[in-house]
């Protein structure tokens, strides 16, 4: 079984979720997270940068030190089988690929054990 | 070393804490997280909720598509010798199994090194 | 590959921030996250809760569970190549090492995969 981290814009959650779905998968979980890349969160993402937020970014950072650095983001987690990570991955392209700046990465990681607490049931069985 | 990412019930994190302090386990990381299940968090969750995230997650959500779908969940992180896996497991479906939907799900990854950073020490010594 | 996540006092993401610049790692995600260490939180660690954080906490604490337990860090992540673990992880020590209970931790897991969802390019290039 694999781990599949997504790192996307807030208002693509949606359409992430929808593609996820279509292609099967259908557990998954949010959380918010700000972000930055080779670009600094500069130009096109400062539109992006979320109002509640700033007072804390601000606050942690230093004068001079942009809080638009630091762009509002969507992390998705999700628990796939080693046979279909390929299918997660394009559905997550599909719909997040713009070609800007800022459509966000995937990461792939090892994962070892699911369990489903309410059952017991693990593996497989467990990542729906 | 592995790591023990558990997603369960926001009232349930005052439990779980406990139980796995009695098992042994002091050293723990939260974080707020939504997930949706195989069951998309209908029925009994919905009254799970948090009141404070629906304006965001209902600005995130095309009409048509309930916001109740997302449950707030709490994410409890923690990192465990191989050989305690189990201990720690066993602690986690205790104390969050209630057979009802939304008792949440356990994932195990490995986890290469731990680093204290106050003492740089590493390894088993590092994760308590 | 591997991932390193990196759980640090809050006030000191931006100078976490700026050495992981300086060793040549630009892309960074962050979290909020609450943790509890081997210390419980306790002495010198009260004067960091969060303010906003406690309505949250102290109700999902039940009496004499004191939320002073949990303390508001940040969780960095990054990815970074094999070869560059020890750079990245002497970065977020040098800055992070105080001494006192509370510098926090890293951990540093496998990390199969990074896709850049603009460009579709994978592997060591899509990690900056």
């Amino acid at each position: 079984m694999k781990e599949i981290i997504a790192i996307v814009r807030r208002h693509q959650v949606p359409a992430s979720k929808k593609a996820l779905e279509e292609a099967g998968f259908n557990a998954l979980t949010i959380q918010s997270v700000e972000g930055h890349g080779k670009q600094k969160g500069m130009g096109g993402w400062a539109a992006e940068v979320d109002p509640q937020l700033r007072p804390l970014l601000k606050s942690e950072t230093p004068a001079g030190d942009s809080f638009m650095k630091w762009v509002p983001k969507r992390m998705l987690t999700l628990a796939v089988q080693d046979d279909e990570v390929e299918k997660a991955v394009n559905a997550l392209i599909k719909v997040n690929q713009t070609g800007h700046i800022g459509d966000g990465k995937l990461f792939i990681c090892p994962l070892e054990e699911v369990v489903r607490v309410r059952t017991g049931e693990n593996g497989p069985r467990a990542i729906s």
